[in-house]
């Protein structure tokens, strides 16, 4: 047996490693975790497809599959005849990648010790599987808002007259689940806009759906606790749990959104983290009768629901829908929203609304373990909601959006055609901050992204969003924070782009 | 065996419930877990200490320390001869307790599932050992700053001139470790100030010490790893490195800072938790000689050092110490400081030298996992730095603080009297935020911190920051934000309480 497969052995055997995935995904993630850690070195070479198999105990074709995914990623190289070698992520990297002098800082400093990667496990889980920085901000990522048009003038003025007071105490760190006047107006907003079923005492303010899901996380949820995800699934509440050392469950999402197997049913999951309102990514919203299931399971699994209701504002026609928290009979919700989308992402302001029974926890938990602050930006935000700059500002944007998105739409059915009606087809529903481009399931969607990288274009492959195979294929276009004339632009390439992968 | 006895031996035998810590400490640990999850409900009657310590093969001794401590706490009241019960939690706090809800919600909900605490294990920890949110600020609350001295008018100004420049890329999240000018003007001031080896590319803005650890704990070390932390330790790393699954394994600390004996070195941590600078609670600065074996076995056990330096920047006379850091020739250690304390506290704005093979990996995790935002602030902060303010504001505080600290000593010493000299002491160091008054090992501070609070004075516990026996007793008392008529006034009435103590 090779290093290589000891190596990859050792990881496979670890229990908590991607269990429950399929073997592909599971030797994928392993090869991964290796080569970020630099157990395998740039330039090793890999042991025979064959020779895996075997040393692995695996089906030949699960680890040519692994091989291939890994290979279209630029984790490894081939060359015919030659066999499979660890690429140099260094190059991949062409700024100063710190990570390349790890090895010589160890043979440094560890002399009598075993060189060891320099962070943990779920370190390395992090680093290697996150979306990275963000750079140059390029046409069509899904789910960027256009926060050129927040009313900085308008936000000045009442961020000006909440400091002039100079009331010390807002300088404070903030207690109680924060700012009393902002968790009052935003009760008020969910209960008028979203049928969100709120008492101000319910309402938690944290800096946004990454604290929310962390907390929730934490508070609801131990070590190797399973939690069910929408398949395919936002990637930062699986970032976030997954850091926090959950299980993932993936459920299918079919059209009406989270469908239950019984292969599902016969988990235990502490959490359901759904989107029901716009199924991120695809866009479904969860029909009624699927929206009482879940309820249903939650109470009969003693399960926490978390609905992330993270872009509901932004529907273009008809009235958004009511929550799922609204048809809560049981306490089994919590409801999370977010100010990211709407006013700005830094902004860092966002709220849940949890049950009775969890009110005081939750808010003993956050002044604990996060210490929220920023008073002064939350003063400054229960003004803007309480006057109704807020239903304004969502008014203005959800036209410019929602006239972005039909300009999107037109560009590239027009560049489409009638030939490729039957093959690529749009998502349909009216809302969001981006569309899906369905695929044909022979297209590889990763492939595109790049090609259209290349282009200058930011779209992201659907099927990345998947947990579990059958992964659909397609891709996510954000059309919110994209000019007109940068729409019809960019958007006759990006057709260019799919038609050159659908052809 | 009695249902207590079986509910408190299946919480005992889990490994990872306060795994390495004393039988007496565990004990005590599993039975508010289990009062404060309603397991063990208001009134129930505990087993006699010989029956428990049978049913779970302890030692007497153990169960009646344990018990002892929990009355202390008021968790259980007993009654000579009628034996020991579970004290009403919802007594100890008068308002509504939406923990006495939970038992009728489940009644509700979940006729057919057997009823389950709300809160996951860690979640019920977390709030169970949490310090609870802040009411009213009264009197010597050990840590706080007098943030009434910000400077309002000349933030504003600076603020002012940020949004209207009407950036839109400030409004997006921070990525790459935080805004660049700001992590410039930090590295220059660490330089100069703190003799930290720092280049710009090692600074990551969080959004304060908690964000800080929570990252440290998640990306170096893993579910169950150790962290080795003071004894007595600041309470907000224990709370973030609990919420994270690691086993805390306490160090002593001597007149030295750390002292590592045989046993600590027979563990091997992950993390290395330390305030060399001025440790809290105890106000101990670390020997040279400590250091530089703290940095030695570091590099051996392959772990990280935590160098927490929270308030080196009030140090009242002489100048600053050194950190840490300056001294470590092998990358082992990563720097933290924050703004919270020399600014304001809902600033939420810290910061974290990492060693260059951390930076990339820490920047996408931060990115990643917690979203920072809040560019508009660092960028006011950035220019209050460059311009001089800050150091301006440092220097301002410092003489305040400086001078209250004295008024203090003088109004604690000349009302303890000669006679008392000998059994009362007050840490001598001049730094920090609050100091340590000294009592004698019969004294009973929690007793005392009580006793205090029914005259409107919050001080601290000594013992009550220690993970381990034998504590020592004494109060801390924050002397920062006080105005010198209540240090007079509340120091009078403090010197009171701690004579009644004593006597």
């Amino acid at each position: 047996m090779s290093l290589a497969s000891d190596l990859l052995a050792n990881l496979l055997a670890r229990a908590d490693f991607f269990s429950g995935l399929p073997q592909q995904r599971r030797l994928y993630e392993a090869a991964k975790t290796a080569i970020h850690q630099h157990h395998l070195g740039a330039g090793t070479k890999l042991p025979s497809s064959r020779d895996l198999a075997r040393d692995l105990c695996l089906a030949r074709n699960t680890v040519v599959a692994a091989f291939e995914q890994l290979s279209n990623e630029g984790y490894v190289t081939s060359s015919l005849g030659s066999g499979t070698y660890v690429a140099d992520l260094a190059e991949l990297k062409p700024i100063d990648d710190p990570r390349t002098q790890i090895d010589n800082a160890e043979v440094v400093t560890s002399s009598e010790v075993a060189p060891a990667a320099p962070l943990s496990r779920r370190g390395a889980h992090i680093t290697a599987f996150a979306a990275g920085p963000r750079f140059e901000i390029q046409p069509f990522v899904p789910g960027d808002a256009d926060f050129t048009h927040f009313p900085f003038k308008l936000w000045q003025r009442l961020q000006n007259r909440v400091w002039r007071e100079a009331r010390s105490e807002l300088l404070d760190y903030a207690d109680a689940g924060g700012f009393l006047p902002l968790r009052l107006a935003i009760a008020e907003y969910l209960r008028v806009s979203r049928s969100v079923r709120v008492a101000v005492e319910n309402i938690v303010i944290t800096s946004g759906t990454h604290q929310s899901l962390d907390l929730c996380a934490q508070l609801l949820a131990d070590v190797g606790d399973t939690a069910w995800v929408e398949d395919p699934c936002y990637w930062a509440a699986r970032r976030v749990f997954e850091a926090c050392d959950l299980v993932l469950h993936p459920v299918k999402v079919d059209a009406e959104g989270i469908a239950l197997a019984a292969e599902d049913l016969a988990t235990d999951p502490r959490l359901i983290y759904v989107t029901p309102s716009h199924q991120y990514p695809t866009g479904v919203v969860m029909s009624l009768a699927r929206r009482r299931e879940l309820l249903d399971v939650a109470v009969r699994k003693n399960a926490w629901i978390l609905e992330d209701d993270y872009d509901s504002e932004f529907r273009y026609t008809g009235r958004p829908l009511a929550s799922l928290q609204g048809l809560d009979a049981d306490d089994r919700v919590v409801y999370m929203g977010t100010f990211s989308k709407i006013l700005y992402p830094g902004i860092k302001i966002g709220y849940m609304v949890v049950p009775s029974a969890l009110a005081e926890p939750f808010k003993i938990a956050l002044y604990d373990l996060q210490r929220p602050g920023q008073l002064m930006v939350q003063a400054a935000l229960a003004d803007f909601i309480s006057e109704g700059h807020f239903t304004t500002h969502i008014r203005k944007i959800r036209q410019i959006y929602g006239a972005r998105r039909e300009l999107l739409r037109k560009t590239l059915v027009a560049q489409f055609g009638a030939q490729f009606s039957q093959r690529v087809s749009i998502s349909s529903e009216e809302s969001g901050l981006h569309m899906v481009v369905e695929l044909p399931d022979q297209v590889d969607d990763v492939a595109l992204e790049k090609l259209a990288a290349e282009s200058g274009i930011s779209v992201k492959a659907l099927s990345t969003y998947y947990l579990k195979a059958p992964a659909r294929r397609g891709l996510l276009v954000g059309y919110a924070y994209v000019t007109p004339d940068k729409i019809v632009y960019y958007g006759k390439l990006l057709a260019a782009v799919i038609l050159s992968g659908v052809r």
